[in-house]
C-alpha cells in the first residue's frame, strides 16, 4: 500500500501542560481542530512523582533521569496508560475527535527492548529499535479515521512493560510513518516559545535551526540541558524523511508564525 | 455488512484470578489458544481497594457496592484501564495473541451514561444504554484479527469519566454484537466450578440452569447475593440473542464438560 498522498501531524505534549488543566482544555480544544489526520504522544507530568510519594516508593534519579523500577513502572503505567491516557481520549472524544487512547503495547505497534544495564542501569526504561513501530497497523487506524492518542508505556516481546521517552516515541513514530511514505509533521509542544536565545527572555525566539547554526549554538550553550536530545530527536527525524519540525508553546498549536522551526539546512 | 458466519467468543474474569498471578498466567495461556475471534473483559481485583488504602482515599460501601467519588474514579482508572489491562494485554501479546487493550472510551465504542443519584448516589458509575457498544467499530478490529481486551471503565459524552460493572460490560457486548448478526458465546469465570447447588461442595456443580429451574434456585436460596445479577445477566443476554452462556472457573476456560450452562430452555 502506498500513502504518498497522506499528510499526518504528530504532536507531542509535556508534563507541564497535563499539570495545568486550563491550558489542557484550550490546547486539547485546538488539537481537536487540526484539519487531516492527526497523533497526539503525551508525556507525563508530576501526578507519577506525587504517587510514588504518597506509596513511599522513592523516586530514584541519575544524572537527571528516573530510575524505573519493578514499582516505579506499575506506578507510572497506572498514571500515563490509565489516567492521563483515558482522560485525554475522554476529553478529546468530548469535542468531536475520534480518538484511540494507545500505549504502545495496544495491537503491538510499538516493540520496544529493555534498555541495556550497562553503564547505568536505568531499570524498566525501553528503547525503540528501527524496525520497533508497526507503521502499517498505525496507518489502518488513522485511515479508519481514528486519533491515535499515544502515552510512553511500551512493553518487549517477552510482555515486560517498560516506559520509553515520550519525545522518542514521538519521533520514532513519525520517523516510521515517513518511511511509509507519509508526509509527517512533527510539532513538539512545551511550555516555552521555541528556542529562546536568551532562556530569560521569551521574546528571544531562534525562527529557525538548521545543522549549520545547530552546532554553533550547542557551542555557545544556548541549547544546553534538556533542549540537546529535544533538538538531536528533531534532526534525527527531519534526517530520516520527516517533512518539518516544530518546537513550540502548547499554546500556540495552530499559530503558524510561532515557535522554533527546524530544518536540515 | 452481514456477520452471520462470524463466532466470537466473549470471556470475563473477575478480580480473583487477576489476584493470583499463577492462576493468571494459566488462564492467559487458555485463553490465547481458543480458536477464532474473541474479546476478553477483566474486572478489578484488590489493587484499587490497597491503593486507596494507602492514599488515605477511604473505601465507601452501600449495600456492599463500591462508591465510586471523584478520587476513587481516579484511583480505578488508574489500575483498571492503566496497570491491569496493559500488563494482561503485554501478556497476551507475549503468548502470540494480537491483543489490544481498551477502555469502553477509545474509539467510542462504549458510551456510559452516568447512574442517576436517585435513590442511592453511587458516584462515578457508568450504566450501558442499548445503543451504547459501537458494535460495527469494534467488529473492525476484530476482523482485522485483533483481540480487544476491555477494562470496565467508560466515558459519558460528555468526557466524564465512569466505572461500569465489568459482567455489564461483558454482556453489553455480547448483545450488541449479537444484533450485529454474530453467533456470540459468552463464558463468565469466576473463583468457583460453576453455580453450586451447596456453596460448601465444589462438586455440586449445577451443569444447566434454563429459566424453569432458575426461579425454583432463587425461591430456595441457591441463586443469591452475588450470584444474582451474574445469572440476571446471564438470561438478558440469551433473551436479546445469545448462543451461548456458561459460568465456571478461570482454571477450566477450555474445559467443556465443566461449568454450569444457562440457556432459555
Amino acid at each position: 500500500m502506498e500513502y504518498n498522498d497522506i499528510e499526518i501531524t504528530i504532536v507531542k505534549i509535556g508534563g507541564n501542560v497535563i499539570d495545568c488543566p486550563e491550558d489542557l482544555k484550550y490546547f486539547l480544544q485546538e488539537f481537536a481542530v487540526i484539519p487531516g489526520d492527526k497523533v497526539l504522544v503525551h508525556g507525563g507530568g508530576k501526578l507519577a512523582t506525587r504517587i510514588s510519594a504518597k506509596l513511599d516508593v522513592p523516586t530514584k534519579m541519575i544524572d537527571g533521569r528516573r530510575v524505573t523500577d519493578s514499582q516505579t513502572i506499575e506506578i507510572v503505567t497506572m498514571v500515563y496508560a490509565g489516567l492521563i491516557n483515558k482522560s485525554l481520549t475522554a476529553q478529546l472524544r468530548s469535542l468531536g475527535c475520534d480518538a484511540i487512547g494507545l500505549s504502545g503495547i495496544d495491537a503491538g505497534i510499538i516493540e520496544a527492548v529493555k534498555r541495556s544495564p550497562c553503564p547505568v542501569d536505568f531499570g524498566f526504561v525501553g528503547d525503540i529499535p528501527v524496525d520497533g513501530i508497526n507503521a502499517e497497523r498505525l496507518l489502518t487506524f488513522i485511515n479508519a479515521g481514528l486519533v491515535p492518542v499515544f502515552c510512553s508505556i511500551t512493553a518487549d516481546r517477552h510482555g515486560i512493560l517498560l516506559n520509553c521517552n515520550a519525545d522518542t516515541v514521538a519521533q520514532s513514530i513519525a520517523t516510521a510513518l515517513s518511511a511509509a511514505g507519509v508526509s509527517v509533521r512533527l510539532i513538539y509542544c512545551f511550555e516555552k516559545q521555541g528556542l529562546l536565545a536568551n532562556v530569560n527572555d521569551d521574546s528571544s525566539v531562534i525562527p529557525l535551526i538548521n545543522s549549520v547554526n545547530c552546532e554553533k549554538l550547542k557551542a555557545s550553550g544556548v541549547i544546553a540541558a534538556g533542549m540537546i536530545p529535544k533538538i538531536d530527536n528533531a534532526f534525527k527525524a527531519l534526517n530520516e524523511g520527516v517533512k518539518e519540525v516544530v518546537i513550540k508553546s502548547h499554546n500556540d498549536l495552530n499559530n503558524t508564525n510561532k515557535g522554533t522551526k527546524i530544518t536540515l539546512r
